[in-house]
């Protein structure tokens, strides 16, 4: 993993290329097989397409198969998914997913982030993806009666999670005053509630379950891989508080690893908007529908909590750099997993999941890690 | 596939609908469980992202898996090879890849084009997706002394291929003689040389060998799947006229089908340009460096010739709608093998290959069907 950073003081291709080689040096490995690489931007934000290609040739990983994976705002998780299939096939054996973004570059990113939505029914509207989750919050809060000021604790995790990550992008605490009187962005979510434009880049490497073809002692497994979609106009569902893709995802998910949701142990979630965080913890079962604010609140969410979630500052203080928080999420499982995440350790990490998602709960990808 | 026009009466979305709708009416299936989706352009043209997404749900197919796979113009190979991937894996019991490009949309699709090349170090120089593919005939009739109307069966060819194909965009004979005294496009580069900027849509299903899920009695089998990159700046490879990727996917694909390059009855290549034509039969070993022109000029090119290409017009008369070009070879393909070519069929169809190509011999898939 890159630090995540506001402003890289490199081009996309060197920040990927950071990314390619920690990873190798990292399983200590000279190359891969095959790069697939997420990225949602760079069209826009560095005149730059046939993305993945030039971060293998600028890496030196010159031959090597290379496609360019996408799946809006889960781009990152989306080259995960294609290694998991490319690996699992028999036909590629070292495969390494990186995501990269360059949100610095170019042009504001706004524009291009809103192309994540309904180009027909939705931006024309002025639907934008913050106003999309403005508008899920404004819905849950009225539904529920819940007070906003409850969901302070999402950000009070993650800030807290971040202060000790070296690599994430706001290193500093937050109490819930704070988050709570914190500038309005789009009624009712306020400043806080938001992730971070940002630069990153991670990547992971893949090899087929019980090889260790670098010198890295240890290796996690991949017990789930789940990828499920919503109707894409968030009008069109019938209940656009469900979040239907990551309840049809994760429930794929635990039984592809044939296990139940309360052996998970931590969960890195979507937290790109404090309100997609409680609906991910709603839509996956951990909390009932209308309450996962009470996980925040309670502090079930805390690195001592029932379920750890944005274990080293999550999207929202890690940082959000699109077409690459999926990658980190991974990654970052990893290092809990293998009792290298430092003043961020936690206690049980046995069973990680993540869950990625593209546009406003439109395409979810749940992933399962274990031994 | 959706016939190939300069200007689809519908919508992006709409375009990708009907080759869905068709693929799975052909093979008597209702659903898939996945979809990949190859597009290159829709970012700038129809100012549209997540595209896998929102062809799913469109489509009518809500919840399955989707994610949208790029290559530059081989967008369309890159969404059958995770598809291939997919279903190889066990994790995907029904994989759709499908591709769709509407370039008549937005503003005029060259710079777009473009940004498969190198957005620092060729395209400030002013290098186009055309400039390239001059720069290399230039190379080419200059290093084999080779004039350049000897070039002029290869469009003679896809022309004479495309008149008798329904779904093709240009239906009419060229001669020679109009080949030859065609318009310069850029030095040496004359329109017949160029395939056309158009409209299109293809898809196809692949499920694990052996099962037949739908009612179409007719499977072809998946050979072999296999994918090379090269440099990505054209200036940084030792020979750019070698198309190392080329050779290196088409080498892999012979040993994985565990065949020699002179069983293959007929070849669909990447001829965007005819000099690329000319490469990748010297590249694939169907000709000797210098040599690959022969191939158009002595007619063995030709659909009774020794290795037919272009079978239904080939990208220079069927189209070059970019994301979905790929998946409009492999789906011709399987016309040939099936015997419902029509007027075009061939007499020989038991192995066929095709080639995929991202920039300017960048990044390649090489795909071989058999029985």
């Amino acid at each position: 993993m890159v630090p995540v950073v506001k402003r890289a003081p490199v081009s996309l291709r060197d920040l990927g290329a950071r990314a390619i080689h920690a990873a190798l040096a990292d399983a200590g490995l000279e190359k891969v097989d095959a790069l697939y690489v997420g990225n949602m931007l760079a069209d826009e934000l560095s005149g730059q397409k046939h993305i993945a290609t030039l971060m293998a040739s600028h890496a030196g990983l010159v031959g090597v198969e290379a496609i360019h994976t996408r799946a809006a705002t889960a781009s990152g998780a989306a080259a995960f998914r294609v290694a998991c299939l490319a690996v699992a096939s028999g036909e590629v054996d070292l495969a390494m997913a990186m995501g990269v973004e360059l949100m610095s570059a170019g042009p504001p990113p706004e524009r291009a982030l809103t192309m994540a939505l309904d180009a027909q029914r939705e931006i024309p509207n002025g639907l934008t993806m913050v106003e999309a989750n403005a508008q899920l919050m404004a819905l849950y809060l009225t539904r529920y009666g819940v007070e906003q000021a409850r969901f302070a604790n999402f950000a009070v995790n993650a800030h807290r999670n971040a202060v000790t990550n070296p690599r994430a992008l706001f290193r500093h605490r937050v109490d819930a005053t704070r988050v709570v009187n914190s500038r309005v962005i789009s009624e009712p979510l306020r400043l806080y509630d938001c992730s971070p434009v940002c630069d990153g880049a991670a990547a992971v490497i893949l090899c087929p379950a019980g090889r260790a073809p670098g010198v890295h002692p240890s290796l996690v497994r991949v017990l789930a891989s789940a990828v499920a979609t919503d109707r894409f106009a968030v009008a069109d569902r019938p209940d656009p508080l469900a979040i239907e893709a990551a309840r049809q995802s994760a429930s794929q998910a635990y039984k592809q690893a044939r296990i139940t949701r309360r052996e998970i142990d931590f969960f890195e979630l979507h937290d790109a908007f404090s309100i997609m965080a409680c609906l991910q913890l709603e839509a996956c079962g951990f909390a009932e529908r209308g309450q996962g604010w009470r996980m925040a609140e309670e502090g079930e969410i805390f690195r001592e909590g029932r379920l750890p979630i944005s274990t080293l500052g999550g999207l929202k203080a890690r940082g959000h750099p699109i077409g690459a928080s999926g990658l980190y999420q991974v990654a970052e499982m990893v290092l809990q997993m293998r009792g290298e995440a430092g003043p961020n350790q936690l206690a049980r990490t046995d069973l990680a999941m993540t869950q990625s998602i593209g546009g406003a709960g439109t395409t979810v990808f749940t992933h399962i890690l274990g031994w």
